[in-house]
């Protein structure tokens, strides 16, 4: 058997067991009895070490380096499958070899149970009792970066960190990029918040059954490109998604009785990342190349979904009727610029997942910059909740009243993942770029949306960004899309139309 | 490490992976979009194999023969968990590196192709359609029982079939059984069909909307004495239960809107069954000795739950108010004796699953012997259907009036699993043996379960069956249960009780 053959078939069997760990890992949040908890943990961190111990195999290595000879080793990224395997694959392995599956095990199995505390902690609102498992995660997590000490082109820590969501981007790029955003987005957020925007009566508030709203919003779902019985869409405690195949896709949402905003475009956003794993090419298969690990990337197609479409007037303009029709008292008085100055209202507010647009980016940069202390510069996690209100104060003026809205409000440090936020900022950028080059490709893009077609924007998506998998980087997504180098301008050009419109309000 | 310590991490690690493969198979018949279909059989198929290669490891083998002198091997079963473990694990091994993974492997596809000509055959009620499918599957499992010549304890060649779903059972064994069950049966059901009955109305006819069926049944479910937090019940459309773990049980039903009694009989056996997995002692953890193997044992739980328990009148009395709360129209003008009688009537009818008490073991009994013609008599498959209709003449009364009714009913022959079915009595006869020692043992059972006290059955059969896992066989665990042997007068005077019933209806 050629060497590649028999990597494909040892990739393939590691990758049907990321399959069997994303449904468990969807289960345990959408579905499981709670009594299931404990044993998820272990299976989670059983499957975890399976995985790893089958993949760092010192026969993997040989089939790899077997395997280079086999390929056109030269062949520039995107024109070879083969070669853009054995490329990719080849620095998985080197990273992955570097962690011993034991310390991989137990930031599986410590993560898990800490989601579990977390979510009674938040309940609570009882950060002590989720200290220890924070300073469990951290603990584990400082171990896994110095797995790389010296690794090629990490430099400090957190590059070890970031480089898991991601790959081959540095600290100091992300720096550079997010530190351009802030300057851009202080002046943006003083200026739209500065005369009280936001007052204004919110359609989306008042009361929404969230049968009504689970019905309207896989009516939405419906309109987006994806294939027949292809996805799902459940209720969980903090959204995601996530497919188990391509043809297999888990969107997931949070109904709030009193706000219909909060299920309505995160089911977008989770509906962007579900189209994302949808539209990657068929033939990258069961390999690594199809799962998509640039979260940046990812995020872009989340935000672009729910923020450049859902929020956008086209989108509201076609869907003002059918929010009627399920919720006339809500929208019967409602006209669409009342409803698009409700559906971008900016505000100083506490919680990520429910800010606007244009605020969104500060939530982000303070957990990057606490994440940088925590992992450069020694911040005791016991004063994690000062330092979070403390940031809050200074970047969106704003105070916390307790850690449920504070510090407790992310599964993403529970959960084990830190160097994970910066790249919900990068989405944003990327896909400021991405908009503005559809918006050229495809012509009159907002007529296409508001006459209800969805596939043009979805097409251009899957052919640009979702069908290379892991194939192309996301500067060689964004340059072959015609978007040139990364660049926030796009981004804030569209938050300064936002602020515009809710100055004006 | 001491070898058994090794050897619990192994067999740990290919516990969990079963777990997954739970899930997995859950799931993909209860949650997944049909797209995911495909996908989902590669990696169940993936799962299998990997689990089969980490078993068979000759590691495996070695760590079974080192630990059989780190634990006292002469303890009588049930008397150190190490030695039953060492025990039931050594003969798994040996019986699992039996057969060649390629095998393995052509029986699974052959079948999955199988099933799929079978839905159309069964469709079109098309023997011939299946007919070279089936001489497939049954060449396939000849070479399979094959692998299995000169096996301790296997004399023939049923033995081997039998042995998968019924371990440590022999094919005399079962005749015997069966035998002196239809020799009890035959004029037992003629007597009970005589007259006509079952010509009354019947108040589990009507209309059901789903989901009051579905909160009716949870409420059920409830009384039950799983712990809390410990199960969930979804719809599906062949009813099972497995768990994932004994704190993580998956219940399912399906609901005819017309027919109440197919939710609720169904769902109390399945719960039956997961009582069963919720009852394993925690000790066992991620051995194999908490997988429950016996299917005879395992099927005399949910047979025990919903034909003696539910079907019962001392369950009906305390459930009347139930049902008449969630369905006035249908149970309204019904008294205890209408709703006893319409919970138990006795037909002569074709279909198994559709079929009652009295009648079903036979619907078992046409197929066991069958089974055992075609594997040792040679019965040449294209005979199959007029053996089959000779059967249900000679033992049911009744005529087959086309193939789809008849022998292309069941997925068990298209799906490969020779051996399945008489496991399905062997569970009603262990029922009625341990429902029998409980009613000496606990008392005035019926009384305890007319004022709604199901946790004292519940911890008698935890105690006396669940919790020992694999480590006890059926006869030895109706041997200390108080049982004796193995004998089907129990059920017999069980059935002759509902006869007198529908006698006097």
């Amino acid at each position: 058997m050629p060497a590649l053959e028999e990597l494909r078939k040892r990739l393939g069997e590691i990758h049907d067991l990321g399959r069997a760990a994303s449904l468990l890992a969807w289960d345990e949040r959408t579905m499981m009895p709670k009594g299931g908890a404990a044993p998820r943990a272990e299976t989670l961190a059983t499957l975890a070490r399976v995985r790893h111990e089958m993949f760092i195999d010192d026969r993997i290595g040989k089939l790899i380096d077997e395997a280079r000879s086999e390929v056109d080793a030269d062949a520039p990224p995107g024109e070879s499958i083969d070669a853009d395997l054995v490329r990719v694959v080849g620095r998985d392995w080197e990273k992955a070899r570097r962690v011993p599956s034991e310390l991989r095990a137990e930031l599986a199995r410590a993560s898990s149970i800490a989601e579990n505390a977390w979510v009674e902690a938040k309940e609570r609102s009882d950060f002590a009792m989720l200290l220890p498992h924070l300073e469990r995660n951290v603990e584990l997590t400082r171990r896994f970066a110095e797995c790389y000490d010296g690794f090629p082109g990490f430099s400090r820590t957190y590059d070890a960190l970031l480089d898991e969501y991601e790959p081959e981007m540095t600290t100091e790029q992300m720096r550079v990029v997010l530190t351009e955003l802030r300057e851009g987005l202080v002046p943006l957020v003083a200026e739209a918040t500065r005369n009280g925007a936001g007052a204004e009566d919110d359609a989306f508030r008042g009361e929404f059954p969230a049968d009504t709203q689970r019905e309207l919003i896989r009516a939405a779902i419906s309109e987006l490109p994806f294939p027949d019985d292809s996805w799902r869409l459940d209720p969980t405690e903090h959204p995601f998604a996530l497919s188990i195949a391509s043809s297999d896709v888990r969107l997931t949402t949070k109904y709030d009785e009193a706000n219909l905003a909060v299920a309505l475009f995160s089911a977008m956003h989770e509906a962007g990342h579900g189209l994302y794993e949808a539209g990657v090419d068929p033939e990258l298969g069961s390999t690594p190349l199809s799962n998509v690990r640039s979260l940046g990337l990812h995020e872009s197609q989340s935000r672009l979904w729910e923020n450049w479409v859902a929020r956008g007037r086209p989108w509201l303009e076609q869907h003002l009727p059918v929010l009627r029709e399920h919720f006339p008292a809500a929208f019967d008085q409602v006209d669409l610029d009342g409803l698009e100055r409700a559906a971008n209202r900016v505000e100083r507010s506490l919680i990520r997942i429910e800010s606007d647009e244009v605020t969104y980016n500060l939530h982000i940069l303070i957990r990057f910059e606490l994440e940088l202390e925590i992992f450069e510069e020694g911040l005791p996690l016991a004063d994690l909740p000062e330092a979070w209100n403390a940031r809050y104060r200074d970047y969106l003026g704003i105070e916390v009243p307790d850690d449920a809205h504070g510090v407790l409000q992310d599964v993403h440090w529970p959960g084990g993942a830190f160097g994970y936020f910066p790249t919900y900022s990068l989405g944003n950028v990327i896909a400021g770029q991405l908009w503005e080059a559809a918006g050229r490709d495809l012509g009159d893009l907002d007529r296409q949306i508001a006459d209800g077609d969805l596939v043009s924007l979805g097409e251009w998506l899957r052919e640009r960004v979702h069908r290379h998998g892991r194939r192309l980087s996301p500067t060689q997504v964004l340059e072959r899309a015609g978007c040139g180098e990364l660049s926030v301008e796009p981004l804030l050009n569209h938050l300064r139309d936002r602020v515009t419109l809710a100055v004006q309000a």
